[in-house]
Order: C-alpha cells, then sequence, then structure tokens
C-alpha cells in the first residue's frame, strides 16, 4: 500500500470530465505520476495538448497504478469497476465519484471487491460540465465523503483518505453507504424534488403570469434549481429512489405540523415550529469546528470504524492522517455535539 | 384630484421604517412637499435631523395632504385608516403598503371607504429595518401593486399610480384584492413554507449533523428564508392564511406527481414534470417585454378596469399614466402572451 501523503503514489483517472478532469489536474499540479483517460477522443487529445499523459485504453490507464478513480456516468461505474479489477492487482486502490452510492457498493459486493473498492463522493459544484471546465483547485475545503468497507479493512481507506485531505485539502468525511445515501437525499435531491414542485405547481397555477412578474427573491432562491436540466435531475432523483421517497416523509410531516398550526391560525405553535426550521438553518453557519487527535492500532480494529461512521455522523471531518510505526493518527474537527436551542 | 407626475401634491406618510421611511426619502428628494410621522419619538427625531418634516401626531401629519400612505404593522392599519379618514378631506388618496390586502381592503368597504383607499403593496427588500435603513432609490423598477376599486372609480388610482410610476420609477401592476392575495401566497408565502418545512424535516432527521456538513447549494438555496424570524414569518402566513392553503395545494400536487413518477422510476414521466418546472423557472429571465399605449375616457369606464385587472394578471405594469382633456393614456408593459413550451 502507498504511503499517506501521495509521495511517488502511480494514480488513473477514467473519465475527465468536470469532476474527473479537476482529480487529474491536481494530481499533476502536485508532481504525481497520474495519467488519465476518456471515451471520447477529443478529450484524450485536449488533455494532451495541456501536458496531462491520456492512454488510449482503459486497461493502458491503469496498468502499473496504485489508485484509480472512477470518474464515468454513475450507470457505466458496475461495468468498469469489473473491467479495471481485473487488470490491477489486489493492492490497487479503487475508488468512485458518483452522486449514490448504494448500487455501486452491491456491485463491487457482487464482484468480491469490497475490501478492494472504497465508494467516495466529492461535494463539488456542477452547473458546468467537461474537461475544458476543471479546475485544479476544485476539491479545496469541499467535503469528500468515503465510505470505509463495513468488515473493517481499512488500510486502503485510510490510504485514500492521506490523499485527499494532503493533495486536494479536502474533508474527507466518512460514512457508510445507506448513511451516505439518506444525507444526500435531504442535502441535496429532495431540494431539488421542492423547488421542482415549487415551480411546477406555479406553472399550473391561473395567476402564472402575475406569479412569474412579483417573483420576490424566497420565490427565486426556492425555485433555483428547478432550472437544471430536466433529465439530469430525474436520473439522479432514481439512481437514489428509495432513500429520497423515506427522506421526504421528514419533510411531508414537518409540512403537516407547519399547515395545522397555520389552519387553526395558531401562530404561537407556527413561531414554534418555524424556529425549529430556523435553528437548523443557522447552524450551516457554525463557526469552524475544533480540531483534535485520535489514535488506534495500524492493524487495524473494529474500534476505529466505528469512531470514523461516528464522526461522519456527528459532521465530523478528516483532516489529516498519520501512520508511525504500529499506530495511525487522525487529525479530525467536528462540531459542537449540542446544536443551538431550537427557541424561535 | 392632484395631477399626475406629482408636481405640487402635499403627501403624509405614517409609519417611517424601512418602506415608509423610503418613500418619504423619495418625495422629498423629488423636491414634493412630504412629511413623516412614526410612533416611535426617536425615529421622529432621527427624521428631523436629517432635514424631513415630522408632525408629532398622525392628526398633523395628514391634515391638508393630497395622498397619505400609510406604513404602519398590518394589524393597525384598520384603526389608521379609520383616524387619517375621519381627519383627512374626501378627495386625499390614502392608500396602504402591507403584504396582503384582503383584511384591510374589508375593513375599508367595513368603514365606507372603498372609494377613498387604494390598497397597495410595493415588491421591495425587507431584510432589514428602520428609517436607518431606508433609502430613496429603494422601489426604482420594483413592482408596486395597486388594487383598483371593484366599482370602477377610478380618479384616485390614476393618481396615486401616475405619482407612483413618476416619482418613484417603480412597476405599477394593478391587480385585485384576491388575486394580489394569490399571487403573494405563491410567490412569497409558500415559499417560506416549503424552506421552513426542509430546514424542520431536516432538523428532525436522524443524519441531521451529517446533512448539515455535507448541505449543498440546493439545501443552502432552498433553506434561506428559514433563517428570517420566526414570528414575522408566522405572522405573515396567518394574514393570508386561506390563500396560502389553497395555493399550496397547487404545490402538493405538483409534488405528488412527482414522487408518482418517481416511486416507480418513470424517468420519461419524471422529466417531464421536472421539465414543466424548468419552463416556468426560466419565464422569470424572459427578456424585457413590449411597451403599448391604451386611451380610455378620462370619465372612467369598466373597460379601463377590465383593461386593468387583465394587463397585471398577464404580468404587465404601468409605466406611465398621462391625461390630455378627455383621454387617460396608459403606457405599459406586458411580457409574451405566450409563454415558453413545456418541453424538458
Amino acid at each position: 500500500m502507498f504511503a499517506a501523503g501521495g509521495l511517488g503514489v502511480r494514480v488513473a483517472v477514467l473519465g475527465t470530465g468536470l469532476i474527473g478532469g479537476s482529480i487529474l489536474l491536481r494530481l499533476r499540479e502536485a508532481g504525481l505520476d497520474a495519467r488519465g483517460w476518456d471515451p471520447d477522443p477529443q478529450t484524450r487529445r485536449h488533455g494532451r495538448d495541456r501536458g496531462v499523459p491520456f492512454a488510449d485504453t482503459p486497461a493502458d490507464a491503469v496498468r502499473d497504478r496504485d489508485v484509480v478513480f472512477l470518474c464515468g456516468p454513475l450507470r457505466t461505474l458496475p461495468d468498469t469497476l469489473a473491467e479495471v479489477a481485473g487488470v490491477v492487482g489486489d493492492d490497487c486502490v479503487l475508488t468512485d465519484v458518483g452522486s449514490t452510492k448504494s448500487a455501486v457498493a452491491e456491485a463491487a459486493a457482487r464482484f468480491g471487491l469490497t475490501h478492494r473498492f472504497v465508494p467516495g463522493h466529492p461535494m463539488a459544484g456542477t452547473e458546468r460540465a467537461g474537461l475544458t471546465s476543471a479546475v485544479a483547485g476544485l476539491f479545496q475545503d469541499a467535503a469528500w465523503v468515503l465510505c470505509p468497507a463495513p468488515d473493517g479493512e481499512l488500510t486502503r481507506f485510510r490510504a485514500l483518505a492521506g490523499l485527499l485531505a494532503d493533495v486536494f485539502a479536502a474533508r474527507v468525511v466518512p460514512l457508510s453507504v445507506p448513511v451516505h445515501d439518506a444525507v444526500v437525499a435531504l442535502s441535496s435531491h429532495i431540494p431539488h424534488l421542492l423547488a421542482g414542485a415549487l415551480a411546477g405547481g406555479t406553472a399550473r397555477a391561473p395567476s402564472r403570469p402575475a406569479v412569474v412578474g412579483l417573483a420576490a427573491g424566497s420565490f427565486r432562491d426556492g425555485t433555483r434549481v428547478a432550472g437544471a436540466p430536466s433529465r439530469r435531475t430525474a436520473d439522479m432523483l432514481i439512481a437514489n429512489r428509495d432513500f429520497v421517497l423515506r427522506e421526504l416523509g421528514l419533510v411531508e410531516n414537518f409540512l403537516a405540523d407547519l399547515t395545522a398550526a397555520l389552519r387553526t391560525g395558531d401562530a404561537a405553535a407556527l413561531a414554534g415550529h418555524l424556529g425549529e426550521a430556523r435553528a437548523l438553518r443557522q447552524e450551516l453557519f457554525r463557526p469552524a469546528a475544533a480540531r483534535s487527535d485520535h489514535d488506534f492500532p495500524a492493524a487495524g480494529s473494529t474500534a476505529e470504524l466505528d469512531f470514523l461512521l461516528r464522526l461522519g455522523g456527528q459532521g465530523g471531518w478528516i483532516e489529516r492522517i498519520t501512520t508511525d510505526g504500529p499506530t495511525a493518527r487522525y487529525t479530525v474537527r467536528r462540531p459542537d455535539p449540542d446544536p443551538p436551542d431550537d427557541d424561535a
């Protein structure tokens, strides 16, 4: 296994759109031995023109690599994973950047690759697309979820997490696969559904043109992501269907509480519920979290896995991993365990 | 009745917070005879320090005025309206700036003041508060709803609309009282409910801290107005309760369509619904509307009232009103009658 810190690590990136391209550019900028591959010949040519090595086939790209980033579309990941695993050695760390993790993790388990594959999801902008939009600094200070193997095999997780923290300056957030998918349902997918419902409900309103004419800031903010490409949003929602529908229940129940108080004109109850919502909103602007160090046996332990999943579940992240002989040290940050009061 | 254009008009503004204060400052800046009153002695002092005339009582402020803007809190408007109407002459135009119109219009009818009171609602920022935040340019290019009297008495409406267009450079949007309240339910109040539901549902989620940690742009935009003061939002929603609950049905029905397609994994149907939503979102960014002139007998007619309500309902607005002998001419802008296609 390669050492944390990234020195001497050999990397391949398959699929060099905005995310994969930005990964590749940052690896090269940091002086690592990194090469790319993309199914589009023009993208490969554009990459070479920028001085970045590109292979002509996935097999050529991944041969002799220590880490392979799978950055193609969600639906291609299971096939690419199987193909790459057949070419690289058992020590090579495989990871992906897809926006949901259940399907690809299930595929990895089906192929017997759970111990070699660390599911990942960098939370970085996707407004633009393509290698031409890629920038090396895209992941600096961004959250980058990694899912440690449920059996506690953490060597590959640690190596990859260290690379992401050291080379990309990302905030590595450890989450289990189902927790990740539940979290992104609320943090990203359900906001798209609500924006669609507000814009779509208005589209069918008799007063539609007047609403457009008077649209206030709240309407503009509340419908922004309804402007995203419809098919892309539909695919994203369907890929996380079960979690989206389950977590949507929480939002619908809260809306029912709000409308019940509104219907009876109970201003105190309504303000109380809105106060709960406001407290959550204010948590988004908490000051930076406190730093702490945590040591574990380098050989691995279930205590380490428990620690990691608790850290991510608390909203914390890994800032650095150092391995010194028999000890693996995590430097982490996490927010206050007690969220602010729910008072309005 | 005073002439459109504002020359020589005498105005009073009761309640000089952000909205009333900005109205007063612009009237003074335009060289009009305008004075203010506010229940807070410190505000009156601050106004006088800035060289703006302030009266010590509402009665002193409104005596001999041609127009009175009632800019106090929503719940105080009926009492203030009755008080002011007892002091000023029958020719004086009374208007308000409250965010819902049904209650104050009903109060005006109860007092027999429908022909003297023109309900109004400028759509201008309310993030800050108080005379110290007021700025003369607040209403430039902003929509300012005015509700013409349902009996077609349009002399006062025309005089006030002309003043708003000429002096404030506002886009005067004529709407009936119930249409206004239905429109703001969708354009402003329901976005607050949905933001509250998203933030509040997340507040109750087991994964709450992790969602906060991974909150993407869609979550931040979708919860922004959940950060507004809870009691103020509750009062706003309750003041427009019937329309909010009715229009919310449209949004809930659309959400049900989205979730039905999601549940069955029907990507084409889901993308189709999202395409409807996207088309509405894109309408917010239509290029400026075409200008046209429309003449009516200055004596007033039901055709003029019909024209005004249709204009506002189409998302159009009044840019200028000129009266030349027996003719009242409206210069208006309105968007294309055909909204863009609903294709995804």
